[in-house]
């Protein structure tokens, strides 16, 4: 079979895709092994490609949609022939080959009422944004269930913030993103925020009258630089968080004095260290149901066809870019 | 009525505490007139002490017992000559003085088996361990709900670490606390500590061979010197907390690929911001009721009698030294 991947990690123009011929991997204990039909591409896909250190071929991806082609003997939530969707694990070989390992406690069934390409974009983005949101922030994931609270999500156009403003609104929240240009405030609009501001621009001063805090703030992008902001926004026993690592220490003091807590979340963690894997499987069945009752749509904005070295590289220099609006995704079937 | 205070701040050795004569207050709305019995002496109180900027007579002091004498319009909770505890608010005159009017939200029927000098031991410092330890960390606030997670309470002897000890052991933790003294140590095992380790070395090289990671940290001494260890001991997931600002920003970053949280716990927060006061009302009434059945003790290890400027001078002076074990109660009545 086909599996595309690098060769420890440079800049992505001197840094070739190679495609190789390998051995079809079989499931074992938990595991089941997909046919993969659509994979995304997310910014932590390039930076896994920047850094690799690994000189036998790096498989990179993430997101898949695909197809149940057998199960390991400990698997009973799944058949052969199921269409599923997940984000997978940074600890195993990724999504960029024709037929993947994947532990069947964080895979759901995908979406019927999407086609792969929608579907294949949202895993890696929903999940984090619902991690952060609901079990971080400790808000229910419940429809109208957040009402009276307010979120302000800063980088509101990328992947995470396109899926967080959803789900914000969908649970109740009043929505305030960030975006920059023409057409990622439009983006945002159209994802549900109820208010734009500019992130180059303070943040306070563009507050509506109103709201003068705000219960919970998700930081995006730049963490440093949004930090201080965010504490003093932040209301009373509120919530601060972040899924971007800070260049430099952080005056966490700040929140002292409302008793504020700050939370990273990082979606790999639990199947990283192996705590609650299942909770993903169960985000992830909640997440189908949301797209396939239209409560949420698919932050799909772009699509290449056909899944080669061609395909991925491109794909990387494109997100790799940051200025990316939603979501890329690569559809297949795999090609030379 | 006697009111007891100070005049700016200065160190315990050159400050006088002044007894002064003043008008005796009328509650209105939510507030109820307490008639004072005891009070206890926390570092917060020589804190305060050190560093109030007031002019006019600051009169400290947050813990108390005392007798409801008269009730706001707003009052339906509490009658006339109800016994209460509470720990008060940082907004408002403290309850060094003979009657003090306090938001009936935030006090509770004292508990009915402690005398008052038991019980003015506890208010500020179990609230504070209980929402650091129960709605900070996120676990319930029940007998035995919490078998199978472990907490690191880091200066386990203090007033709060006392009390977190003991609800952390109620409520099924296993508890691992520091002390360095054989006093301290006597007391934290005492209070139901699992395992004592000292704070002064290696915590890592000290744990028990079973345990390398930890569920919750609470941190409540010096934050700057524990951050990094707390870092490294949680569990993916899990949440590191403090009750001690940090003298210098906090590498936050060590934090990420476990995506646990950082929560800054400050009794006063919900009466100053005026948030959710009536829980700690709430919490208040189930700590008395822990407190009448046994499940946790009073940790007052120290008591002065008569309420006075040379008492509160002396317990001051005890608090000060940052070696108390437990709680210094000061029992009533007011004497010149």
């Amino acid at each position: 079979m086909k599996a595309i991947g690098v060769y420890q990690g440079t800049d992505i123009k001197s840094q070739e895709f190679t495609t190789a011929d390998v051995a079809q991997p079989v499931p074992t204990n938990l595991d089941v092994l997909v046919k993969i039909n659509a994979v995304s591409v997310n910014p932590v896909d390039t930076k896994v490609r920047q850094t690799t250190k690994q000189r036998s071929l790096k498989v990179l991806g993430y997101d898949a949609v695909g197809t149940v082609e057998a199960l390991g003997e400990q698997v009973t939530d799944f058949t052969v022939g199921d269409r599923v969707f997940y984000a997978g694990s940074n600890q195993r070989a990724g999504s960029n080959q024709e037929y993947q390992l994947v532990d069947s406690r964080i895979i759901a069934k995908a979406p019927t009422k999407l086609v792969d390409e929608d579907a294949a974009a949202m895993p890696l983005t929903t999940l984090t944004a619902a991690e952060l949101l609901f079990e971080k922030f400790n808000n229910p994931f419940e429809k109208d269930a957040n009402e009276g609270k307010t979120v302000l999500i800063i980088n509101g156009a990328g992947g995470v913030g396109s899926s967080a403003i959803q789900l914000a609104k969908w649970s109740g929240f009043r929505v305030i993103a960030t975006a920059s240009r023409t057409e990622t405030v439009e983006w945002v609009e159209k994802m549900g925020a109820d208010q734009v501001i500019n992130h180059h621009h303070d943040l306070i001063k563009q507050l509506p009258d109103d709201l003068n805090q705000i219960d919970d703030i998700m930081i995006l992008n730049r963490t440093e630089s949004y930090f201080a902001t965010a504490a003093k926004l932040v209301a009373p026993l509120g919530h601060v968080g972040s899924i971007v690592e800070s260049s430099q220490p952080l005056p966490l003091g700040l929140l002292k004095d409302k008793a504020a807590s700050f939370d990273w979340e990082f979606m790999f963690t639990k199947p990283k260290y192996g705590v609650k894997e299942a909770s993903q499987g169960q985000l992830l069945t909640k997440i189908a149901a949301l797209l396939d009752s239209g409560d949420i749509i698919s932050t799909r904005t772009k699509t290449l066809s056909n899944i080669n070295a061609n395909n991925l590289k491109k794909g990387h220099q494109i997100v790799e870019s940051g200025k990316m609006l939603g979501k890329l995704v690569i559809d297949g079937p795999f090609t030379d």
